[in-house]
């Protein structure tokens, strides 16, 4: 099985002729779309999208993710092998995420052009070298065949919250198409607050103080009323039942927050 | 065979994770998309789409429909199975425009934690509780393993034409992306006004009273012009050739219209 | 193998009802979507996203397109067998380039309803012809069975760059959603005014004239400069490194452009 996440849209052509190299070399793999819509270049979106769907398929799953601004420069195309899947992208930091969630086995540097198109552009990679490369893996060929193992893959710096004095300082990692806005904020970590369901929090940034209830779902306030809650991916989410929490606090990727208990 | 409808956009990877789940259960089955762009927390239009796409399918398709904005909270997660195919989802009358149309033989509130994920979420049951039932259903799983039979699933009101004095009062059941409008008067009863093609209509909505021609297809008329067709799911439909009539008329979903034979 | 690439975009079910059909006749066929996000009845741009694609998937793959501003009109629906794969869609100039590009083998009319649904609409010939057509080629009904052969499908005026004096004249073929612009003009008439990797050319387009290095990809150029290099179509691209330069330069399909050497 292989999957695809790109930055390419869905517009244009380009995700078909991926698809079309992989099937030419390998016409029995299934493959599966993550996302084509991570924004344009953003690195860290990509990585973070991929860290959170690579859990939920099956071991030894082939993910092919492209978000490449420097495509056709030194940088380089990377497979990572991980106690729970494959990667193929470029040697960026998009892949840094989930091979550091899963644990690396061993990563090669794909240089033979016998497991590339024979033609190889300048600008799309993922077409002429990580779609070819995760067919061929799939059918069977070994990491050592695709070129020189290496050891110090791109990292990309992961934002960790901080906890002081009963206040947990975070960040926003990622809003969603609901405008729901996930923290980086874990379960474990709002829990050493001792905030139950019902209580309130106070959530600062800017120069803004919110005070919001902590709650299980957002069903359980009035539509447009807003809440804190543990979101599907184990973290701090902020909402707006059936709004949109990101427009109307007008917070994006990176911006800072603060987390007390509320009274 | 599973399809998968959801209000979720293809910009995040909830959609992907479902997919993930459905594979690492059932590594064999097919997936396939409806569509994931129905408005967010839209349930009639998320049914209507549901209800036109299910007749093209297999008979025993797989259905799971998610536009669930009560996700976590007491609305049960049930499995319908229909003298077509089967739906999952969650009971808020998102399921009973298909189960009206091919008929229920069999529904069931899914209780059983064996077909969830190990962890399930307050805000993803599509990913955690409904995914999860469609793959072990298509494994073979007997719908009463799921749980208990329910008999009483959320009704969804489907708005009827009438028709009085050789006037038919509808309303816009759909636009589509196309901007065609659909109303909720099919072609037998818009037959009771004795309209041929080639035949004016008058339609009234609001204040407006527009006269157009009853035809066959778009083309038969200068690109720019208005016409009235039976569209491809045997409803009227208003359309602009090769333009925008819902723009241009303003109506969308639940617009009142009258149709009368024009002179 | 059967791709799918539309104008319907992919908020309505139509393109999933396609599926359906296409899977109802022929379960075990493979299904890629090319893209479905075509400009409303832009003929010329479906036909070169076909074009670009059709390469890169396995022989004698069926490929579908439907931009049909025309349909339930007195344009066929037609087959077309070339060198490399099949063509399935309204004749209505759509298939022409890639027929071209690959060679005719046959051609045929659609005309025997037994391989059309059974009750054809006027307005989704996707659906109730093509879609059922591609299922049962897929299934080994051969060419003359679908209907009689035809030898006069319908043209696209191919745009051709023109050199003359060291001066090449083309135009925009595509613009895509990076925003980079791809001409008409191919690396081997280019090569022709001997232009060298960090030579610089001169664009004129209106009443503009922009000195541009010609370089072999975006990262070579810092962010937000402009640059011309051979895309992966093996096409002289217009493009800004992490910029739109469709956008910059207003810049659209037809727009006519001259390259001369710079100095």
């Amino acid at each position: 099985m292989i999957t695809l996440l790109t930055d390419f849209g869905t517009k244009d052509a380009y995700v078909a002729e991926m698809k079309g190299v992989i099937l030419s070399i390998n016409p029995s793999v299934q493959i599966i779309d993550i996302t084509h819509d991570i924004q344009k270049f953003n690195i860290l979106q990509g990585a973070h999208a991929l860290a959170s769907a690579a859990q939920y398929f099956p071991k030894d799953t082939i993910h092919v993710a492209v978000v490449d601004p420097g495509v056709g420069t030194k940088r380089r195309p990377i497979i990572v092998q991980t106690k729970h899947c494959y990667l193929i992208g470029p040697d960026n930091g998009l892949l840094y995420y989930v091979a550091e969630k899963f644990g690396v086995i061993k990563s090669v540097e794909i240089t033979n052009k016998k497991y590339m198109l024979n033609a190889v552009s300048s600008t799309f990679h993922g077409r002429d070298i990580f779609s070819p490369a995760a067919a061929w893996l799939a059918k069977g060929i070994s990491l050592k065949e695709f070129g020189p193992e290496i050891s110090d893959i791109v990292k990309l710096e992961i934002p960790m919250p901080q906890i002081t004095n009963n206040k947990i300082i975070g960040e926003v990692l990622h809003t969603d198409e609901f405008g729901n806005i996930t923290t980086n904020i874990p379960s474990e970590v709002l829990n050493k607050l001792e905030i139950k369901f019902g209580d309130k929090i106070n959530l600062k940034f800017g120069k803004n103080t919110l005070s919001i209830p902590f709650l299980r779902t957002y069903g359980e306030i009035a539509v447009g009323k807003m809440l804190a809650l543990i979101g599907s991916e184990n973290l701090l989410e902020i909402a707006i039942n059936q709004g949109n929490a990101a427009q109307f606090l007008s917070m994006q990727i990176g911006t800072r927050i603060e987390i007390i208990k509320g009274v």
